[in-house]
This record gives C-alpha cells, sequence and structure tokens, in this order.
C-alpha cells in the first residue's frame, strides 16, 4: 500500500477581490507564505477554502496558476469531491494531471441519509473514470458541515476495494473518537485530523498529522508540536494551540481567518467572502483581534512578502 | 407585482442510461407525457430530478434539448440554485436567455448555519448579476435536504428587495405551518407546497398548487383534485391522493419513482440513478408495485408513447 502523506497541511483561504473573483496573485502569495512558514502541504479548495462557492473552472484555474507559478504540486491535495458526479471526475482527473499528490475527496453531499452503497459507488465511479495509477485519495469526514458523514465500515470497504488509491482521510468531525476507532481498525492508515487541537493525539495514536484551518495564521506554532510531539514540552504546546483555536473559532471560523489576515497584512480586501459567508462585523472583529493581542499572537510573515487583494 | 405560476408542477425525474449519462430522448418523452397527462409546467432540475448529481454543463444541455425539441419554455421552471455563486449565475441567466418561465432557487447549500444577510446577499448577487427584468424566482424550501432553510424574515426581505422578481416559494418542509405562515405574513405570493399531500389545504389557504414529484406518475390525479377543489369530492380526492403517496414515499422517494416507471412503461432503463441514489432492491420494488396495485394504480400512458432509456 502506497504510504500516506504526513505532517501540517494548510486547507488555504481563497482571496476574492471586492467583486468576489479569486485574486490569484494574492493567492499564490498566501500558498507560498504558508510554505515557508513550515507547512508539509497545501489543501486548496477545501471547506476553509471556500470550494464549493466556486465553479469547476474557477477551481481549475487557480489550481493551475499555482502550479504555474512554481508551487510544488507533490506538496498539494486539491478538494475535489462534488455533488455531481461528472464534476468530481473533472477535477480529480486534472488533479491527477497536474502531478498532485492526491485529492481530498468530499462525499456527494445534497442528498442526506444515503446508504454505504451509493457512497461507494460514487467513490467508485469517480476513481474508475479517472483510472490512474497516481491517483491518490483522502477522505474528507466533516458531518457538520457536509451532513454527510463516512461510516467505518465504508471507509473499510474502500480501502479494501482501492488499496492503492484509498489511503488516507481528513477527520474533521471534531469527535476524536471517530479517529481513535479508524486508525484501530486501519493500522497505518493515513489519518489527519482536522483541526490541531487533536495534532498530538493524533500522532500519539499513529495518526499522519493535521490538516487544519488554524495554519493559515498560525502554521509555525503548529509545525513547532509535529516536529517535537514526542518531546517533554509537547503538552504544553498542545495547550497553547488549543487556546489559541478556541479564541480563533469563537466567532465564524473562515471569516475570522481572513480578518486576522486582513489585520496582521495591513489588507482589509482579506475581508471579502463570497456569500453565503460574511465578513465579521467590527464587534465582531475588535474582540477577535484584542483576544489574541492578549494570548500574545504574531503572525511570523511581513507584510510586505505579500501581494494585496484589491479591497476598492 | 407579477403574478406567480399556478397549477400542478412536476419536478421531473432525469432518465439516465447505464453509463449514467442523461437519456435526452427519453428526458424530451417524459417530459411530452407530463404536459399530456395534466401538468401545468416542468420543474426541471429540482431534487427529484438528482439535478445536483449533474454538472452545470449538463443541466444546460438537458433544458436545451426540451426546448429545441418544442417544450415550451414558457411551461417550465428550471432549478438553477448552486452552491457556488457562478454557477447559479451561469444557469439562472441561461433559463432567463431560453425564454423559461421562472426559476426555482435552492440557497447556497453547503455552509450550514449560516446568516440570514449571507443569504440575502447570495440571492441579491445572483438577481442583479443576471440583470434581465424577465427574471422571475421560486425560492426552494427544503430543509430536510438541503439543511438551509428560509427564514419567514428572509423571505420577506427578498420580496421587499425584488418585488418583481421574488414572486414565489416551493415549501418541501413537509410542515404545513411554514405554507400557512407565509400566506398570512404574504398574501398573494406565490406559494407551493412540495408536496400533493398538502394541496387542499394550500389551496383553500390561497395558495397556488403544488410542485410534487409524484406528478412524475400521478399527473392525472393530481390536476383533478386543482380543477376540482372547490368541489364536494375535494376531501375524498386528497384522501386518495395523500394515501397514493405514503405508498409511493414508503421506499426512498426517487428511486421509487423510478421504479413505478420502469415497471409501467415496460423499461428497465427507468432504473438508473446516478450515484449516490440506488435503485430499490428487489423486495423494495416488489412490495411497492404489489402496493400500488393493491390501491388500484395505473398509469394513464401507454409504452408506446415513449422513448426507451437504455438499460444494456
Amino acid at each position: 500500500m502506497p504510504q500516506s502523506l504526513k505532517g501540517v497541511f494548510c486547507p488555504t483561504l481563497t482571496p476574492v477581490d471586492r467583486d468576489l473573483e479569486q485574486n490569484l496573485g494574492a493567492f499564490i502569495g498566501h500558498c507560498r507564505r504558508l510554505l515557508d512558514e513550515g507547512c508539509h502541504g497545501l489543501a486548496v479548495y477545501g471547506t476553509t477554502s471556500e470550494a464549493n462557492s466556486f465553479s469547476v473552472e474557477e477551481r481549475m484555474a487557480g489550481l493551475e496558476a499555482l502550479v504555474e507559478a512554481g508551487l510544488p504540486a507533490a506538496r498539494i491535495i486539491p478538494g475535489t469531491g462534488c455533488c455531481a458526479l461528472t464534476d468530481s471526475v473533472r477535477l480529480t482527473a486534472h488533479a491527477v494531471r497536474l502531478g498532485c499528490a492526491g485529492v481530498l475527496m468530499l462525499p456527494p453531499f445534497y442528498y442526506k441519509g444515503v446508504g454505504d452503497d451509493g457512497l461507494f459507488k460514487g467513490f467508485a465511479e469517480v476513481i474508475e473514470r479517472v483510472g490512474d495509477d497516481r491517483l491518490r485519495v483522502y477522505l474528507y469526514h466533516i458531518p457538520p458541515v457536509s451532513s454527510v458523514p463516512f461510516s467505518l465500515a465504508l471507509v473499510e470497504r474502500l480501502v479494501g476495494a482501492y488499496p492503492e488509491t484509498v489511503i488516507g482521510l481528513k477527520d474533521s468531525s471534531g469527535d476524536w473518537s471517530y479517529t481513535d476507532a479508524l486508525l484501530r481498525a486501519l493500522p497505518g492508515f493515513g489519518a489527519f485530523s482536522g483541526s490541531e487541537v487533536f495534532l498530538l493525539a493524533n500522532l500519539r495514536a499513529g495518526g499522519v498529522g493535521c490538516i487544519t484551518a488554524s495554519a493559515n495564521v498560525n502554521a509555525p506554532a503548529i509545525r513547532r508540536l509535529y516536529d517535537h510531539w514526542s518531546g517533554a514540552d509537547a503538552d504544553a504546546m498542545q495547550e497553547d494551540l488549543s487556546r489559541r483555536r478556541q479564541i480563533i473559532q469563537a466567532s465564524p471560523l473562515i471569516p475570522s481567518l481572513k480578518r486576522i489576515l486582513a489585520h496582521h497584512l495591513g489588507d482589509e480586501g482579506w475581508c471579502n467572502l463570497r456569500p453565503p459567508l460574511m465578513p465579521l462585523d467590527a464587534a465582531q472583529a475588535a474582540r477577535l483581534i484584542a483576544d489574541l493581542d492578549g494570548d500574545g499572537f504574531a503572525m511570523s510573515s511581513s507584510p510586505a512578502s505579500t501581494p494585496a487583494v484589491a479591497s476598492a
């Protein structure tokens, strides 16, 4: 069975201008900074990226822009799971063609309460239609948003049918017992936690790391715990990370992350979001920044290194 | 304010071949039959149509095929609400360009628990980007599937901002009190029930009819109640419709409807579905058909009038 990726991956925010178009220059700059700050790789076009708020064409254009700008496809795992089978096939084949390390696949998420047979068939169709030995699939388990969970039985069935292809999962359930059960059922499986809050537990249980939204603003500290998880300071580092995460997600997570970048880079354009997401209001924004300041938070990057997002 | 459409509308099933591609010939034949059977119009590419299992391009191609085949665009209201703003704009503008009577719009449905401000902005962006006075929007309220409801306050706000455009709503909540409250808050608003189970209550409360999945197989009887709702037999007709609906939805609704068509048209190809939906198993199918036979159900159409769906 191929080895899973390991490390700290960032589901990258997608900067948009005031007209709600992607700002590819700022996107490339943000992705470069994240790798510089210690991310092992980039999970572009995930939930934090507002992926589903962009068309298939927009998502392909964004990924191509990164690769053309010299970002290493071998460190990128784009989200490619859509409601429509044909969209998932198109995005997945495109990612493989560009040389991406893998794809992070949501299940088809419009219909709720569908059975494992239908979800299995959905993934099987994508894998077989793409039909490329290079394809590596990481399942994206995020029931609080998708409302379509992966049962453990379904994961085992997919791994059994496609052992060379289905090699990992991102667990964004917020329920540690899911990752724990997964690693007991499938030792060596590429289990990523969906939040750094579970990073230490994940690594101690034999998992491979985390793919976490907070890495957009706090990558160096998360990387530090990843590198030193077996050291004496690991519990204290985890406590710091978890406390900071609580501050960040006290207001809606994606708008909060964009607000933090806007503040620390001095670029209000970062606050733009596609509806239905909306920027924080002034009171939320002020409390967020004050609470982070109170926690001693400082981003490592300088504003000068980063192309601006047009906000006018 | 423009008048809403009225009557019995069918969210049409989408026939697919064994390779899961749309069968446009069978689609056209099915749509023709539904109008012949008394449907006032067709709500193509709704939930029953597996709309979100098809790409934007596939949905546009299907709609174009209907119009090119001579089906009247003035009696068609396609579903055009997607997760991605740009997809919703593209599908909505396309429907207006083809002369469709209106569009049935889901809210962006990936993110859950978003506020009314974000949903309002999502609809406002679509309406303003399409920028065409001919556009008529029917909101699609189906919280059991979309998990993103329209609050009454949001409906009132959209109607207040776009009174010439937002003129109706399909209520598929399964909760009659929602339609009732809507009609009290907005008398004259184009409130369709999402099931014929509420048709009589809808019309008595001043609603405009129903957009109901069952019309794919039971249109003449639903139309009969619509035409005679103020007559002495109305309650008995409603009771018959509701009993039959219970039989149909005792197994998963969309596979059941496809199974009924397959059985009555003698065309197994109708059973094909895109994953994650799956055909009924043999036991479910046998019980469904037996229960309908026991209820005296007979479809009005002859198999000969209908192009086949390839099942081989």
